[in-house]
Formats: C-alpha cells, sequence, structure tokens
C-alpha cells in the first residue's frame, strides 16, 4: 500500500480528468490518495453561482464555473461546445467523463482537501462545496505535510 | 544512477521542449527516464492524420496535431507563426529544437509509455505512431509503478 | 527540516502565485527551497525590456512580460485587466499578491536558479534580472541534482 497526492490547481476539464484518472487508478489499488484544491480547481467543487462582498469578488464568483459540467476544455474549447463534445465521445467509446471519475473517487475513498486561501479570496463557504465523504478545508502546512508523505506528488 | 519519469499530458510545442530538456538531461547522465504520454501529449507522436469512427472522433483527430512540426505554443502561438519563429531562434543560438530533442531521447534511450485510454479514445493504433526503439502502450497502473519507483515525477 | 523544489515553467500570475505559496510556506516551517526559472517563467525576474540580437530575439524579448505586474493570468486575463484586479480582490481580502510572496520569498531564503538555456535563447544577462539574495544560474543538471536531493518536486 503505497500513498499519492495531486494538487488540482487547473479548471480544466481535460486536466481534471487526468487527475481524477491518475487517483482513481491508485485509490483503486489500495493507495492513500489526497487531491488538494487549489484555485481554479476549485471550481470543480461548486455547487451553484453565488454573490460575493462587492462588484469585484461577486464578478469573480459568477465567471469561474460551478461543477465539472460548466468546466472549460484546455484546448478546442470552443466556447464551451469542447467539453460537451468530448463527454459524448468518452460515454460512445465507454470511457469515464469526469462527472463520472469524481463520483468514483468519492466512493473508492479518495481525500479531497480544499485550499484555505482560495475559499477565502472567492468568499466561499464548504456549504457552497458538493458534499464527498471525505471532504475537508486545510491549508498549504496540510498540503506540505501530505505532499512529503506521499511516495507519488504532482501539481495539475 | 537515478531514475526519472515523466507525464507529458500537454500537447504544448514548449512544455514539451522543457519535458524533453530534463529527459535528456537524466538519460545522458546515465538515469533510467520513463515519459508517460497522455491526452494531447500523444499528438507528439503521431504521424499523420487518419479519419476516426464517426463524425466526432473524426473531428477530434483533425484538430489534434500531428507531431512536433505541427503543435502550437503554449502562448504567442500567433495562428501557428509562434512555433516557427520559435524554431528559427533556437536554431541560431545553437540550442535545440524539439524535433532535436526527441530525436535525442531516442538515442539515449528514453522509454516512452503511451497511455492506452487517449488512443481509445482517439482510436488511435501504435501503427498510426512515429517508431521509437523503446515506445509502448500503457495503462494508469504502468504510469504509477513506475512513478513510484522513480526519484523524481514531474506532470507537464 | 525538510526540503522543496519547484520548477517554474509557467508566466502566469496565478500559477506562479500557486508556486511562490507553496514555496513560502515550506520556507517558513524551515525547508530548504529552491525555485528553478525556465522559459516563461523567467519573465517573473526580469527588470526591463531590452532589445536582443536580431529581429527575432528582439520581438520574443519584447512580447515577454518583465515582472510580476505584467504577468498575464492564465485564464480571465481581460487583455491584462484580469491581474489587477486579482490583485485588488487580494488586497482587500488580506492576502499576498505575487509581488509580496516573491519579496517574502527572498527574505525567507528560498534559492533562486535561473535556467542557463532560456537565458541564452532570449538573450539575457543575469543583469537585467531583478536582484535576490540567493539568485544564481544554473542548467538542467544542476536542477536534477536538487530535484533528486527533495522531498517533494513540482513542475508548475
Amino acid at each position: 500500500m503505497g500513498s499519492l497526492s495531486l494538487i488540482l490547481f487547473s479548471g480544466d476539464y481535460d486536466r481534471a480528468m487526468a487527475a481524477f484518472t491518475i487517483a482513481n487508478g491508485a485509490a483503486g489499488a489500495g493507495d492513500k490518495v489526497t487531491v488538494f484544491f487549489t484555485f481554479w480547481g476549485v471550481s470543480l467543487l461548486r455547487k451553484r453561482k453565488s454573490a460575493g462582498k462587492g462588484i469585484l469578488q461577486t464578478a469573480f464568483k459568477k465567471l469561474m464555473p460551478c461543477g465539472p459540467a460548466e468546466l472549460p476544455l484546455s484546448r478546442f474549447n470552443f466556447a464551451g461546445l469542447g467539453p460537451s463534445l468530448l463527454r459524448r465521445l468518452i460515454r460512445r467509446e465507454k470511457g469515464q467523463t469526469l462527472e463520472d471519475l469524481l463520483a468514483l473517487a468519492g466512493q473508492r475513498g479518495v481525500e479531497f482537501v480544499v485550499c484555505q486561501a482560495s475559499l477565502a479570496l472567492l468568499g466561499l463557504t464548504p456549504q457552497e462545496l458538493v458534499a464527498f465523504p471525505r471532504l475537508r478545508v486545510g491549508d498549504v502546512h496540510d498540503f506540505l505535510r501530505t505532499a512529503k508523505g506521499s511516495e507519488v506528488c504532482l501539481f495539475i
């Protein structure tokens, strides 16, 4: 039994897919897996749009996507058409969409740690995030402790 | 003698240059080096455009570049002009282009592992990829095994 | 006391913020921290615009930003408006801007290593870079040596 930690900085559908394919592969083999969500990566866990303090924070919160269905592709996004085409292609080829991968990560006991500073910056509360069995809020020292205890640590 | 593994997710000319500069540096010093190609990174190894199953897969295959000469820059791409300008600048400064770096990686015995799921998604066969002395197809468990056995593992 | 190494390839304001948040967290806890600046990441350390050899190098040097204030966001850049809005939001939320994080990294003794090949490609001299207490020029072998001696190594 090993251990893996990922820091998901990106809010791209395709990069998040890579992160959770690796996370689920390791968790399925019995590894302890932690995914640390920071910056754009937090958008993956948002339930719905909400206002912020003042125009500036509200604008950022409106712009940032909520959940996998709203994430863009890092390339060939085509104003949001890209991800839905990719999703359709994945389903036809019997692969797993990001939505499938996230649900499986929850089932396999992957630990989700959400960056405290990113939440504060966007004025988000943990209640505005999707519920996962093992989701908690943490800071950079949490991340470093986990990363140092991991066999493999990747920034995605 | 050490070991290094890289996961090349990106299909950008500049990011792939960074990956193979690191890979070749390590391989030149006698390290065992493995590069795992996934998602957009697979485009680096494609020989030529080909049709897929149905309109959707064919569209993705048409869009995805084939080989280093078609890769875009992550910034200042200028509709494809950027990479050729960068290549020219590299040659004038006696540096190594991505094409040079790839050839050297082959000579230095860098192992190329292509992600099975990415090939399946795009309906690509190993025969449609450039031949490298040590190229093989592998899955996420191959990657995890290699990554755990490496001193350094990077996601690029 | 541990050790951390980061390779900062990206020249995005937000990605550099993530890099220095991690670097400063580790350095503040007593770790030995090295940040290796390569490719677009070098733009973070440039003092001012300068001409290069010939039109091509001069064009690249004009395009590449100088210092944190000129870095774009990886998303929602809005032709350069994004970073200044983010900076304002960070200040209001009592967070640290990239400028703050860089200054703190200097104070905490983070080692800055600038990629020799990237400097050569752009015709930059170390004199054209911002002075940091522990800044030096290094090559890929420097990076590999440091990375192998680190508990955690990330490519950003």
